[in-house]
């Protein structure tokens, strides 16, 4: 089955927004196994519009349609449908009922434009769209299906995951992508590939590694005839990566280095305090990030000069003898939030952000340092030259410090 | 003038990656004045490469590819253009020279697959590539012009800006179309739109509201000869929105919140420190993303427990008295972390980032302080439902708070 994506709207032609739509769609049909051969974006015209229809029609069984759905003039893909397949839009009663419900429940007016959002022509179905107006199209005619989905993401989200897809996959699903993401943190992206090198020539799965900014993905994906085989052909390479990899996989899938931090603190019973300085404050939005998490944080402090720092316990000897960015000063800070706090983590960060040296010591420059417990760990490396890298890898790293530790 | 664009790389129709090079050029060539009719995406294929080119040849005066020139066998557009013009590549002395020097100087071996970035046919130029081995494409031939360009976005962005678009605004260039964007806060997207109404029906220069999570963005954007008219063009109208938005209008284009309030602070000589609790370390994050944010950011505390809050100075009593979450104890951890750190400024968050009630306050709820020199103010208000939202807007409103009173 050939698939082909168009998405609507002048907006894409003027650069004012990055077509994601069409990027999430690509993922989902390669999911269900159907070949996508082009994507296109168009503008808020009817000519150029059904030129590419026509063109669809003869050379894809399936063409996806995002936008062009709303009730004014400028939204013409219903029109450029119907008129591909040389038919006529009729309004539909029971549509328009539910087009006035939507309004009159917001107690507001309808505009009368918006009437043709309750058309349909006489190959297509309505497809429900309960958190907007326009319902979307499923069109079937001479083996060609159109689906037209509404342009704002989560109303196209939502309808391809509760209509579209289940349908697709019924009617056209081919063989089954299914893909596992393993989330590696502390190896770089050569590296990772060096050390999984004889398994990246597998064909089914393949194996492809990703630098992304929370780390590498190493990403297995397999092509068979439903998901249960699919995850049978994983499992295999699966372990051999895992054995290799060992304790740098943080994750998979989702699963986020600060929620995988805060699933073992919890499940420890342990609380966990901050200290930072050139992270500033990302460790704590970072940990934040995670709902529930106020169990196990008691809190941070941001401690952007020395001052703070000695104002929370740190000794002002150490700064001086030492440096701010020292290993010294960072389990000081790592030390003094733990017993300031009364948690049984105290977590630091000091380093150079830039744009400048700070003591001689290079822009990137990062020394971590964890207390759990009074028991001291410790992390140095220097990160990049751009301040916000430095601030989320600084983070990033003293989260999969305090990991390691969890998991000893 | 009629441009078309192609994305060229199967990554792109597996939704591995987002598109954000044909967003780019699609502003670029709307800034130069150059109508853009199509963007498509198209995987590593000869035989729909050509395809798609022999279209854009009758239908478009300027095609612009990006992607599809490395030195493997996948990388197909060089093969493409010459297929569709009906010329032959040849090795070029010079460019071999090139790029064997650009590996020489990394002391690495030229794989031989690469001398084909070395090749022309007769109707093109090389474009120079400085920061890659790819030279760029510029052909020209019965009156059609294609600009073929590397994929990677860091060396399409440096040729695009260095050879192509100067080259493009000479020999192609209609009218400017030069835009400013004006940044609000503090109002909605649907109260922008009521007050500048007026505004909105202008065509030239044209005025859009968009919602962004910075706050809402008022974009005028004037179509003329040169730079000069347009910008004479928006003078006017921009004059009026200023009249009517105020104090509401924070920045504009590139400029933030938190580097607006940084360099108020660095003009007044103020220094700043922060407790928050919802925002969870966001605020300072953000405040931090400054560089040389150090020279008026003391430092902050993220105090996610009542203990916390207590340890850093706010009254266990106020605490007890009106809940964590309300005016007064916002109040007093601005009032606290003033004293504590000996800032000038002090600002402070509370709130319930979810994901249940606090205090029977529901989730959303948020109150920001401010303690400058003893002066204070304050606000209350409730930010929509999801964590990530709450946390940042909470953050933004506070850095707004302090904006308003240090322009009063």
């Amino acid at each position: 089955m050939r698939a082909e994506i168009f998405s609507v709207g002048t907006e894409l032609l003027l650069g004012e927004i990055v077509d994601t739509n069409a990027a999430y769609l690509a993922q989902q049909l390669s999911a269900l196994g159907i070949d996508l051969y082009y994507i296109s974006q168009i503008g808020d015209n009817l000519g150029r519009l059904v030129d590419a229809l026509k063109r669809a029609k003869s050379r894809s069984d399936l063409t996806i349609i995002t936008g062009g759905l709303g009730p004014t003039e400028d939204d013409l893909t219903r029109e450029a449908i119907a008129e591909t397949l040389g038919e006529r839009m009729v309004v539909q009663p029971d549509l328009e009922r539910e087009l006035r419900d939507f309004f009159a429940r917001r107690h507001r007016e309808m505009p009368e434009t918006n009437v043709k959002q309750a058309t349909l022509i006489p190959s297509a179905r309505a497809i429900p769209n309960p958190v907007g107006t326009a319902p979307g199209w499923w069109v079937e005619k001479d083996g060609w299906i159109v689906v037209a989905m509404p342009g704002v993401p989560s109303e196209m989200k939502r309808m391809w995951e509760h209509e579209v897809a289940p349908r697709l996959r019924d009617c056209c699903g081919g063989a089954v992508i299914y893909s596992r993401t393993l989330k590696v943190i502390g190896l770089g992206e050569s590296t990772v590939e060096e050390m999984i090198r004889p398994l990246l020539s597998s064909s089914n799965p393949t194996l492809a590694t990703y630098a992304k900014n929370d780390g590498i993905h190493v990403r297995l994906a397999a092509k068979a005839a439903n998901q249960e085989e699919a995850e049978r052909l994983i499992a295999g390479p699966e372990a051999r990566v895992r054995e290799i990899l060992g304790d740098s996989i943080y994750g998979v899938n989702d699963e986020t280095l600060e929620s995988v931090v805060g699933q073992l603190l919890q499940k420890k019973g342990l609380t966990l305090a901050t200290m930072e300085s050139c992270s500033g404050g990302f460790l704590a939005s970072l940990i934040t990030d995670v709902p529930g998490s106020s169990a196990y944080f008691r809190g941070g402090v941001v401690a952007y000069s020395n001052d703070m720092k000695v104002a929370m316990g740190v000794d002002r000897q150490t700064i001086e003898k030492y440096g701010a960015v020292s290993a010294e000063t960072a389990a000081a800070m790592a030390r003094a939030i733990r017993q300031r706090t009364g948690a049984d983590i105290g977590l630091a960060v000091t380093g150079v952000a830039g744009p400048s040296l700070l003591e001689g010591k290079p822009v990137g420059t990062a020394h971590i340092a964890l207390d759990l417990q009074g028991r001291p760990a410790a992390l140095y490396q220097v990160f990049g030259t751009m301040r916000a890298q430095i601030k989320r890898m600084s983070a990033l790293n003293a989260l999969n410090l305090l990991r390691l530790e969890l998991i000893k």
